[in-house]
């Protein structure tokens, strides 16, 4: 007997092709710039089963964000799951925010964190806890991995790893905004060569 | 007799009043998420006149983002015009990132860089334009306060002051984005604590 999906995995099949079409879209308009018309048209869709599985486009761009995060989190899995040592992990991570050949552009050119943040933050309070909640894990995780890089002696840093895990990230998302207005990649080339100075050293200064 | 204004300037006058009416408006809702109408509404002016003044929505935003540039030079001739050493001077502006009593918010809060950078530079090249001059501009006076400050004594960097002017500007950029996404200040503070670790001493490694 064949087992035909159900339709609730139908549904979520549905939700996930209108998803995964509008995702480019997203990425060049933000939210305010894209219309629902342009993603129905995009996903060659009726308005009517949009709605069907998106209450609104706030809803959708919750959706988007939160299975932004889930993939987001796969793929450090994937990075991270190595026997490397934890600074090689961490600089294997920010390597690919300049260039990964799963993703031509980089991640810092294709994250939506970076994209939407300014935008939505004081629009809807829906994203921005979903963003709050993305960011958190990440440098959750690279703090981790610092812990791990100490004990390996590949990393050497002074102070509070978690502090330098989040200087480390602030890092790279200015560098991502930098790189963005001034069109080359150079923000990231130099955030990379910072976060290698961080966890050789810290940047405590030399008086503490 | 007295001297009436030129038509010059009472356009410019009544051009400064929409800008000025609109700048809170601009940094809540950005620039697709801010219709021409609430522009209107907002500045109690007719559509004829916004368009006598300013022939698009994008080109009320190249001379808001222009008008802003300007402003934010004035406020740093003010700020770096005192007799302090360059360190002193640098962590004066930064510490008005996080609060100025001129602007209760700080200027991280209230800067349209970091509003709209990652909006508008997929959207608007001559937006773009604007905004990686005026970061140009801004990383440049850094870098001639860290040269000050080396001069001085004040500051101890290792390497060249360019790259960590642009290290230090994305640190508060990455900072204010992380400030919006979790609405508290620490990443600022956190910030402040790197930019004066950086400018004690470098983060060039110890090996180096």
């Amino acid at each position: 007997m064949s087992v035909s999906p159900s339709t609730g995995s139908k549904m979520e099949s549905k939700q996930q092709y209108i998803l995964d079409k509008s995702f480019e879209l997203v990425l060049r308009k933000g939210f305010s710039g894209l219309g629902l018309q342009e993603i129905l048209k995009h996903a060659d869709i009726p308005k009517g089963s949009f709605y069907h599985y998106f209450p609104s486009k706030e809803a959708f761009f919750c959706v988007l964000l939160q299975d932004y995060m889930k993939n987001y989190q796969e793929r450090l899995v994937n990075i991270w799951s190595s026997d490397a040592n934890g600074k090689t992990k961490i600089l294997d991570y920010f390597r690919r925010w300049i260039s990964d050949e799963n993703l031509p552009n980089g991640w810092a050119e294709s994250c939506l964190i970076i994209k939407l943040a300014a935008e939505v933050t004081d629009l809807s309070e829906s994203m921005r806890l979903i963003l709050q909640e993305g960011v958190i894990s990440i440098i959750k995780e690279i703090t981790q991995l610092i812990e791990q890089g100490i004990e390996d002696n590949s990393i050497v840093t002074q102070g509070d790893s978690e502090a330098v895990a989040q200087t480390i990230y602030q890092i790279w998302v200015g560098a991502a905004l930098m790189s963005k207005i001034s069109k080359d990649k150079r923000p990231l080339h130099q955030a990379l060569e910072t976060t290698e100075n961080l966890l050789n050293h810290s940047i405590k200064g030399h008086l503490s």
